[in-house]
């Protein structure tokens, strides 16, 4: 099948991340309170969903308190900027291994590793309308470092998800993970016509090489959604090539700090950018209900606390 | 650049693998003696590299017993049959976790992971022309497991590779593999120009889509010696996509038990076959000397027990 | 979408040809009978389909003459040998041009350029199942001459194969004709799904490049039926691509003389040399009754003369 | 080889084209004066190069008139405003057939098909840096017209132009243009690295489709240096597209009439909105004097009149 442009392009932004961009930025938000107004500003910008991880108030570092989840979805919520909820369900699942020469026992410290109902523990109490599936395990450009979601826990993770009335976005680090995406909508652990977000240039994923694009947004499935994004200074790049093959665009601080060389952005900035250049490419930019009508998504309260 | 079809082509026979085939097929040979004659019959075949792995001659378990490792070089460099050698790295990154709500502790009986000079031993001892260099970390088709190979890890091997004087194989399983072996390579880490296996169709990782193929190869730079397979029954047209591609072919029972449907192979058979389609695609099959010369390999010895 | 190889694949032999051939292998039959000939040890070979033009008996030249159009089409309706029959549409578009400082006027010898229905004057007397209809103008590699087959030529043309039950199969030489292709379908000039040729390395049409290829494969409408081939020393090599991608093949003396270097062919060689590969692949060769129910052909007899 | 985004573009406004534009839009330039000003307007709105093609100053009909090249040129030249000057020569291989019942005798009164050096003649008299060389024969979107250009005529106009110390820019509008561009240089009738522009969308040559683009640029040998357009309402789409694929970008009202739905553009509107890309995208955008040095341009004053 060609590929065909997408003429109406939803914008997801990606606010702040479980990296250690905290102290690189003051843009990234780390209070519930500071999240929820990046939100807020980017879907002033022309953001139709926000993906937010929570972190901790205080420090910055990534957090996954399903109290801070809940505060960030409630000030989200009470707002009267509408935004489609993403939230993610990406952490639980880090492994550290002691040095080459002993990698085992892991490294306790750094590693933090939980169980399936556990990473969603924050998903079934806040009910956004999408949260992400990381549907691989891999390196990261950290040595000893891997991002770890096995077949089991993936079916387990997807299972409950869609027992949730959630609707699962497939992060797709490489071309194999999007393989192992039709393997669990085969199976019936997702349901067709699934969501995919194409994440490229994260190392080491897949690069962000236009042909590895290409082949990747060739595989996707005949009526499947799909956004993409390119980690760093491409971000901007990749909205254009996102939108040439067909998709969808996200971009944030959660990918990338900078507006231009040397200059830090805010999530609205890179917003409004985007929209900048979807807009003058020829396509629409389109809003939350256009969002929810496409992907069969309800928008609900969070689970009384 | 174009792509442009390979008219004089390598063969590599992967005899026997780490998987848990020995069940699978009597033809999947155990001991150091049926793996030493599996190679040769090979060679007799057409293959101008062999690639092995040892496995327990009792059970047929995969080892990584130095000794067996030992009596495979010995048995094949005592043969009059000429075979450029290529043992295996891979063993010892193995990782089995508890089940998805309870990862940890990881499965301890299980899981097999130590350092990078223990994953080395027997190359260090054997000195083959090649060993390979499994370039990342990933699921496979099990639940709970994960093939590990950090950039850690990869750089202490890589390394330590290369100042042996062997050539190492970077086996790329996505296209996020093939990234970091040209950041190995940007780093000093590993030598250009490189040599790659593109290994497709290996859940989960690069399907074989022709598609995710080609940006594959497109990726690979300028002037490296690349070769590719694909896992189970579509080995053969992978043969052919490879030389149209510009590249060597990989065939044997380490990735695929059978000639036909229901018919069980040999490896001298499955690269009997492969030879055929190569030739009868207007390709020259080339033997050990030529290979050696193109990738500047060396034939030397054992070291001395 | 993602690409499949195709595990039921039909041969398509191109028996002769129009290009000046006929002197350079003695085994480029000339006359209605030699051409028959050729048909039936192509079939039985392998081949589910024949594609034939017609020579001067005496000469070998090229010929459009339709009384020699049915004799080859009745010595193959009468012989025992079923083989889906695929008559050339593509003679009387012959443009040659005076020399580049003076284009015209047209060199009046060499051209031959013909309205549309004189064209089709053999298909409608032979009613072969298949015609081609070369889907485009564009240079060979000939300095002053044209295949000329304008938009018009093509509406009528596409038009009058329509109405005569014949089943046209689009040659398509470059990217340009297989959208132009798309064109007639969405004008109802031809129907869907359509059947399409792929012919790659005809210059200056396609390269014989595998991303030209692919994309081209990529770029075709789901569902339609489509086979390629690479004119020249490939020929063997895109009956390997062809079935990777999906595809049917074609092979035969129209395209390529050799059998090996220095080794001139028969049909029924290149055909068999064709089987050896798509079997050796995995892939099964189908016959002439699947052939047309797949493609829903009707076999006719020629009308009365 | 992987593709790289390009950092550093530039453009090409194509100011007026041969097509029936001009009582399509007001905006159209049809004198000399008028071009010249289109030319220096965009030039100040960021265009690098401006191509050019004359029309008689009253009907707006395309003309070869070197005349009106000439005053083009002068005014251009005599501005205070410095940009590249790329003449067309893509005039004077207009064919026009009659019906498709009878397509001989060409349609003598539409039909423009002259001599290789008077299509040169403007651009002797005028010795731009660049002008265009068509480097195929195909179809339009028009019934009986073919835009022919044999390989016998491309050799003699890229012999000659080559001698005139002027720069041919390959014009490519299918896979094959850019293979014979390619046989051009291997014959030494042009000089390597040359300069190609990829012409997208337009009917009947290459789509715009995403996949077509990329395999052409895959197929772009190595150091030439390169452009791309489509044609219509996705010209700004194909700025981003270009640059991502590591090319430079062309747009203008030769092309495209319109800034938005509804909105007839200005040639100085089209080029500031793809400086609106190019920036937003993260690249930079060059002028005439980079060019030079990047393609090895001289500027000169035309021949004495
Ligand atoms: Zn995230
Ligand atoms: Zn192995
Ligand atoms: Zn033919
Ligand atoms: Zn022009």
């Amino acid at each position: 099948m060609p590929l065909a442009m997408n003429r109406e392009v939803f914008i997801t932004a990606a606010l702040t991340g479980s990296g250690a961009t905290q102290d690189r930025s003051p843009n990234v938000p780390r209070s519930p309170r500071a999240i929820a107004e990046a939100a807020i500003d980017a879907a002033r910008a022309g953001a139709a969903v926000v993906h937010a991880h929570v972190r901790d108030p205080e420090t910055g570092a990534p957090s996954r308190d399903p109290a801070l989840y809940r505060e960030v979805t409630e000030r989200i919520r009470a707002s009267e900027v509408d935004v489609v909820l993403n939230l993610t369900a990406g952490m639980g699942g880090d492994l550290v291994f002691g040095p080459p020469e002993a990698p085992l026992p892991l490294n306790a410290a750094q590693t933090d590793m939980i169980g399936a109902s556990a990473r969603l523990a924050h998903v079934a109490a806040c009910l956004p309308e999408i949260c992400t599936l990381d549907c691989g395990t891999m390196n990261f450009a950290e040595a000893d470092y891997v991002m770890t979601n096995t077949p089991g826990m993936l079916r387990a993770m997807g299972a409950e998800i869609t027992a949730l009335g959630v609707r699962p976005e497939i992060e797709a680090f490489d071309t194999g993970h999007l393989w192992f995406a039709k393997e669990l909508v085969r199976e019936g652990v997702l349901d067709a016509p699934a969501l995919v977000q194409l994440c490229m240039g994260v190392p080491w994923g897949a690069p962000n090489d236009l042909n590895t694009f290409l082949a990747m947004v060739n595989a996707i499935p005949e009526g499947w959604h799909w956004s993409a994004f390119s980690l760093g200074r491409d971000q901007m790049a990749y909205v254009a090539a996102s939108v040439l093959a067909g998709g969808n665009v996200r971009v944030g601080l959660e990918d990338n700090l900078y507006l231009d060389r040397g200059v830090l952005a805010t999530n609205a900035q890179l917003v409004d950018r985007a929209v900048g250049i979807i807009e003058r490419m020829g396509a629409r930019v389109i809003g939350p209900e256009d969002v929810r009508a496409r992907l069969g998504l309800v928008k609900r309260a969070p689970v009384a606390a």
